[in-house]
């Protein structure tokens, strides 16, 4: 699976991994794809540093690349602290009440806060780059928005091609002229952050919007006749998270929640603020259900809601609630029904392509 | 384009063209696809057999199918007047508000009532049957549900193989348990009746489910490369409504309308119970706001709410009164940009196809 994009990024084949886990990142570029770490939960710069040490020594030399999340709006001089001000003691009290609904048990003290996700915030997402810069980078990642211009450049100075998330052609667009050189078109099927339009129709816009800027595919792509699908729609390579998520590789907070996710099917997921305050698909759980209750409070938008529900979440995960345990991740999660490696996942992907292609072949009379 | 199905119903390409316009269905069939002829709006059983008898001279003996609309719960002698009767007066006086608040004339008399929709009623749907079983159909095809049993067997013992829309790969095992022949996948991205799972994950599921039964993949489907992708997810053909809505042979019943579809974009839907009671995709207008908006009185269920507003969208059509101007469409429609003929659009299709294999082959090496 070989497109302009794979080559000049050095991979055999046209498949990139997003996930949170170094040693999933590691696999996926030792298949030949290219394994993207997201950076969003490290909130100390020399965890990050260490994981890309073992990244180093985990790939034979392979390019993997690193994802952040760094919002273009720039917010001076903004701590975590002033953030957390400005949360609402209602929403403070809610999120209280539901857990203690549930009969959440407290943290004990020194216990990690894990999902305390401050790395959208600019500061944070800046120390992270000055440490990825320091490690040879195949490939930076941004989830929401185009980068700061300046990071654009650094990145371009040290040959580090930036590539950035889109849900509609609109924002591809604003990425091109924002110098990115890479655009993932994600469908209203993709776990986490998504627009309103579906894969189907999306992947082709997009494309059409920034030729000739290559774009990957992402949403819904789970098995190697939805990567033919994705290359069918135009694009240069695909995007997957989900899928991951379920692999030997992984390192999930919570066997229940692996559980949950193999048993779930593809109507279980939900578009919901609760965890970030922007629309992210995930698992629907009780916790994403009292978030739209009426009589709730309702979410904030970003980065408050998110730093007000990080140690709910870790609790949650910590004491596997299963009401409210939950993770994002896109409709594809029907189709994962047991836990493989990651090779074998990726196998999978490439003979299923081969599969679907000669399948096609077939019917345009090619055989 | 040959898969097993398209030579089982004898057509060239396995593409599948629902529109309620004989000319247009007529033109899908002629150019080598299956026209389906969409018979909901159809109140009077003699109409519908001068439409039939009018594909019959304008078909070239080439195959073409009806589509139906019937509910698979069945509701003894009830009448239109039995169902007018349960619209509660509130709905009436919010019509009426609407209307007024944007000028809209009332009809006058001896005014055709074109989109009173009452063909979903199954005595309507079974005097079109009546009819509809005289000509020699190649295909029927269910928009809701599964047909009633006798329906099915009917069907099947005049040779006339019978397909249904699914938005789940639950509603499918129901159509295969029903004796359905061809399960038409009907993406989140479709335009008319959607559910919410995106047509990448939704077509190879309920390939999977119904295997060895056909399916067509439907929902964002208007351009070549998006029928290979419909393709390359399993599907045995591809089933579109929304590309044809802007075709030469249409005949929409208001050129603003059409304006208003060659404008808009693939953010430019809504997937809204306003027009029927079930959430059906449409462009998003002022209409459709209003039944969103938090001081109405929100929808009726089907099929209240399509004979609550029926003549009130026959009116805005009649006096064109564009912001409340809509029309069942999927997110395809932000790539309708041209009035192009059928035949037109069709080239388009099959090309497309071969240009994305082409492509695709080449990314796999087969060169």
């Amino acid at each position: 699976m070989e497109t302009e994009l794979s080559k000049r990024l050095g991979i055999e084949h046209a498949i990139f991994g997003f996930t949170p886990f170094p040693a999933v990142a590691a696999a996926i570029s030792r298949a030949g794809g290219m394994g993207v770490l997201g950076a969003v939960r490290y909130t100390a710069p020399d965890e990050l540093a260490r994981s890309l040490e073992w990244m180093e020594a985990h790939t034979d030399g392979r390019p993997y690349g690193l994802d952040v999340v760094m919002p273009a709006k720039k917010v001076e001089g903004v701590t975590e602290a002033d953030v957390e001000a400005m949360i609402p003691e209602g929403h403070r009290h809610y999120v209280r009440d539901v857990l203690a609904k549930y009969g959440v048990p407290e943290l004990e003290p020194g216990d990690p806060t894990g999902w305390r996700i401050t790395g959208w915030m600019e500061q944070v997402a800046r120390s992270q780059l000055d440490v990825a810069f320091e490690f040879p980078i195949g490939l930076l990642a941004n989830a929401l928005g185009s980068p700061p211009a300046d990071v654009v450049q650094r990145a371009h100075e040290l040959g580090v091609p930036v590539a950035a998330l889109a849900g509609s052609a609109r924002h591809a667009r604003h990425h091109q002229e924002a110098g990115i050189d890479i655009v993932v078109a994600q469908g209203y099927e993709a776990g986490g952050h998504t627009g309103e339009i579906g894969g189907m129709v999306l992947v082709p816009e997009v494309v059409r919007a920034v030729d000739p800027l290559p774009v990957l595919a992402a949403g819904g792509i789970g098995t190697g006749e939805q990567v033919a699908a994705g290359l069918a729609l135009g694009a240069q390579g695909v995007w997957l998270g989900s899928v991951w998520l379920t692999t030997t590789e992984a390192e999930l907070p919570s066997s229940a929640l692996v559980r949950k996710l193999l048993a779930a099917g593809s109507g279980d997921t939900v578009r919901s603020r609760a965890l970030t305050g922007k629309p992210a698909r995930q698992l629907r759980t009780e916790w994403t259900d009292a978030w739209e209750a009426p009589d709730g409070p309702g979410t904030l938008p970003m980065p408050l809601q998110g730093l007000l529900v990080a140690d709910a979440i870790t609790r949650i995960q910590k004491y596997e609630v299963e009401p409210l345990l939950g993770t994002p991740v896109g409709q594809i999660v029907g189709q994962m029904r047991e836990v493989r490696s990651v090779q074998a996942v990726f196998d999978d992907l490439t003979r299923g392509f081969e599969r679907a292609l000669t399948r096609m072949n077939r019917i345009a009379g090619r055989t």
